[in-house]
């Protein structure tokens, strides 16, 4: 009927889970992108039944993601999915982004990459090997005024960028009783979420927003990560001082437990010729402050924006666009990238501003060089990888 | 494939209208409904090539409006669209309501409802004659705040209500040169417009959304319209004052030569035992200041919202959500409204809090008694509805 | 002991007066006045205490104003007042300044004028048959903010003025408990008040700031004033529609029964290159919007203001300044001004930014206007004075 | 005259100096103070050229601290100085305060206290060996806001602290050319501004806040310090991780090379049962977020606040007090400990919430600590005092 769609299947999302919701309206938002197939739950029968709910046919609802990937790989072309969507919790990414790679299919997953930066290594390996490609949804990089701030950074208009603060606040952890839900229970249990429960949930958005706009990467790193509420396995709090490779002071400061914060991600950036802020809850509005002329209010959808930027907004000036839109710019991109790929063999994820396996392998090192680095007793230690 | 969804077909919505690409992803969001069929531009050529781009099927791309539902009427009723979206200038929404009416079909339309209030009356009594479903696209009750302010107002947390001020500021036709736009030259053209552009286009807004809040209904008014950018038909800034049932006192401002505005919409209700502010553009906030205590601000998504302000929030607090969401929460309303009505003959588009014929009708009536009252010289006027 | 300070006599403001506090910090904020003698209350008991209490001499705290101002003459000019203060309620301040001027003293005099426009196109009179000067404590023209505004205004930045809008809402009359205050009571009965409580008290503001900004001059209104809480004799809420010199529209919402606003005064003045936008609750800040520029935020301290904005600024940029400064910024024009006509005789207030006679008669013309204007039931009139 | 008027002499403050010319507004601004004497520079001539201009008796403008002393000294008590005002830069703090208590007189200083820790202690030894009083300016301790955060916070309405966050944000020392003015030069000299330029002028203020307002102390700090502008002897810029003696974490940022920022000193404490948001830009407003509630914004001259706030406040809520009035609260507090001494011997400064010798000696300790760990490469060091 319509072969110009992308078709998608998505692994994870099932009753419940917030993030699989937001991932589907994302990849309908902008009519590019259609959901034929799915694997949703461990359970198969919430997974059909999902499915059924979402009007897929029978046929590709799954009972797992084996016999999704397997069963869509034997399907024609012109049937089967292009990419698969992973939306479970974190110690799944790495073994479905594996299997889907290695039947052919592009992969676009939720954050952190994966369990573990060993992990993440070997998926880098896994996709030199292959024409997939592979996209991460570092969601806050899909704001349009993120993208004008990282095009007024590259073009020189902040001057030589001295100091990076990033800050993302939350409050949902910040009782015991807010282990109960669906969402807090895997994020605190470490066989699940990996060595880090803020770190990894939004220590990693932090970090990634703050390379991502600069332009810079994160060198090397002090660490103080701190599990404020009794009896978790991990940390749920934590700061996190930098040092970026033109010399840049940074601080990232990330909270689960500051109790009446929604979600607080700020980002100020000062050069020495001037400044931006930006926050993604009033995510239409970048402050631009130069040496010595008033501070100015850039306002998505007004006219002297870049092109990314542009590009990433659907309504005129005041029409507010949230964290939804924010999100299908990411899939919009991913799938634009994916007809790309079609004429051009060598088009890559950065070429439509796509969070890469090198945003993913770079977020799993913060991880683990923040959760290291906050165990030791001597101050500095260097970003490494692997 | 999926027979649950709810299949509409647009009329209008062409290449470069800013309306149209609106309610496409309003319709989409929320994977409820499917675009199947459309006549998307008064010239064939372009109709077709937007519906080809939209994925449609080449046989439900259609020519005009009246091939669309004559075509689609004739189709087997598991195929058939269940409703019309009209997205084109002001003087096509009547002959198209009436036409698809005739042929079965319920209408969700753009406002205002029609070119002028005896057109709204006609329609009215045409829906009374059938079973059809009528929807109007008043997106600003789609905010999840704007029916918490409701919810508060209707449940007497405000009290009495004592006075109402609406503004809606916008400055996008505050030049001669912003004339050139599609959207600006049918706007200012009475022959598709009526016989006010500015109330028209967002007085009327305003004036639903002040009665739709307050649950007050406008009995008298005096009106102050200017055209203030020379050379002009109609009016493009205006002021009107206003009367309630219940002896409370409002004022309407509206503005589009308001140059620096974006889209301004702003409503404060003040009762004698609180009060509330909303802004469209943080609409995610709603303020409620109570007599001897602390101002408290209400936020989307968090956990002590009426029913219909957390049905129409999709995220958690914190992550924004905007204008695109308001208006999926109108088509999401009137395509369960549709299912509902499946079953229960008599369900009406209040119990899916969707804006009806009445509201069209009031609106209408707004439009004609303002421009009526302004070119009076006596200053209060009852507001006269046919 | 100090000769160069300017000597003042304060009339009103005992115990419990609000508005008498606020003169008298003013006064002394900047060094350059000294308060040396007093009438402040009725009975003159208590008129005594409270100089007693401001540390005045005895012989200088005097029974009423009758004895105050021939006391003072007789004084040797090296130690008698230059000015006498008036902060009564509004059916004083007629008497007491015709009689200071009678005496040769200046009169400086909190708003509205007088009781009515008759009084002050008397007083009006008088002044122009002595040498004595005349101010009138419009506090937000003392703003550095609001100065900057005019002048962006006066140098044609914003163009052609083509409206405005002056809100000033209040909640604190919202309720009849409200009327047992001091402040209250008085202001509610028309023979110490006026013929208006609202337009007269907050109203009068709106008016003045309007025309002093836009630096236009009202022409004609109609007006709508409310009595909203039962049982009153005066206003406590209207609009007034306004016409300008140069064919501006303007809107002037005033209330004081705006339940939970505090004192919420915002000015925004639209042009066809520019707008502004001011608030008195934020007062450090000044909105200047051009067309197809980002906003910018101008700020109290940086550096690129106009002179009188600098002048009025004491501290930089990012130490916030309030109400008691604009307020003392009236005191300090005040007493340059009658050290300045101490060598230029012709020196006016106008010269020294300070609220003149002529405004004085404005304001009360606006009340009386306005007041009649909303009796009838034409919409438009002219606005008179006298 | 009169003899109620507490006498101030002040030592610095001469043409120029931004400092100064603040406190001699904070002492005047509730008539309470009385400025009678003076040093104001360490050039004799100019020192008396200010006093002239300051309207005291030329007997009392001296050429020096030591003549003011000892001549003040010799003045019947009737007459002669209750208290010195300090306002100098850094160096001379200690040997003035010093020289002062040893003529018995009372000191109010700026901060930071001395020049190193050493002298704070030996201040504090030789305040403990006189009837002296001895306060320091904190100013940003005398916002009504800021007491009424403290009162929340001691009342047990936060419940447990879990986490402080000072961030502290000045841009104006960003460029070289920024080195030239007056204030500049002096703070990024160490001889004159002790071992730190940042953190001795803002950190100290960021860090007092955070111990004033949480009621906790601090035990351990990480710190990170930095040059960033070259060729500059002393710290702009750094971050100072910190542990509190309740097991709380803290972040303190601070920087004067943060381009566009002005004075942006924010304060964030998370409890177990609610946290508060403080800025100094909007100081008015305090925000109290409660768990599973609505956020509530406190405002200043509303009802509902603790004595010290409401005691602090001049104004109704809704016009705004600042940075003045949060300085001549400090002023007032002082004069008032003055006069209870006279009757109450053991009445101490914190009784009148003045900022103490302790908060001294605790400012210098935090910028001798904050200095040394940043040198050093491990990452937590005790928070040593002496």
């Amino acid at each position: 009927m319509d072969n110009c769609k992308i078709r998608m299947a998505m692994v994870g999302g099932g009753e419940g889970a917030f993030i699989g919701a937001v991932h589907r309206i994302a990849a309908r938002l902008d009519g590019q992108i259609e959901l034929v197939a799915g694997a949703f739950s461990s359970d198969p029968q919430k997974s059909i039944t999902m499915g059924k709910q979402l009007g897929l046919a029978p046929t590709r609802c799954y009972d797992d993601y084996h016999m999704l990937l397997q069963s869509e790989a034997a399907l024609p072309e012109s049937e089967r999915i292009h990419f698969v969507a992973i939306v479970t919790p974190n110690h799944l990414y790495f073994p479905i982004a594996a299997k889907a790679i290695e039947y052919g299919f592009h992969v676009l997953s939720d954050k952190p990459a994966t369990l573990n930066l060993s992990e993440a290594l070997q998926l880098q390996t896994l996709l030199q090997q292959t024409n997939c490609l592979y996209g991460l949804t570092h969601t806050y990089t899909g704001y349009p005024m993120v993208k004008e701030a990282r095009h007024r950074i590259a073009t020189g208009e902040l001057g030589n960028i001295r100091k990076v603060v990033v800050e993302y606040s939350q409050g949902w952890l910040a009782s015991e009783d807010d282990e109960q839900s669906k969402q807090a229970s895997w994020r605190l249990d470490a066989s699940q979420s990996g060595i880090s429960c803020c770190m990894g949930d939004i220590g990693v958005h932090a970090a990634n927003l703050a390379e991502y706009v600069s332009g810079l990467t994160i060198t090397s790193l002090c660490a103080d990560l701190n599990t404020v509420v009794c009896g978790r396995q991990l940390d749920d709090d934590g700061t996190v001082l930098l040092r970026f490779d033109n010399g840049a002071k940074g601080v990232l400061l990330a909270s689960q437990i500051a109790l009446g914060e929604e979600n607080n991600l700020t980002l100020k950036i000062y050069g020495d010729k001037a400044s931006i802020e930006w926050s993604q809850m009033e995510p239409n509005s970048l402050w631009l402050r130069m040496k010595d002329a008033p501070a100015q209010l850039l306002r998505t959808g007004a006219g002297t924006l870049c092109h990314a930027a542009t590009n990433a907004t659907r309504v005129p000036a005041g029409h507010p666009e949230g964290y939804l839109e924010a999100f299908a710019n990411i899939y919009l991109n991913f799938a634009m990238l994916i007809q790309a790929r079609q004429q051009q063999p060598d088009v890559q994820p950065e070429d439509f501003d796509v969070p890469s396996i090198q945003a993913a392998v770079r977020g799993m090192a913060f991880i683990e060089n923040a959760v290291a680095a906050s165990a030791k007793e001597t101050k500095w230690h260097p970003f490494n990888i692997g």
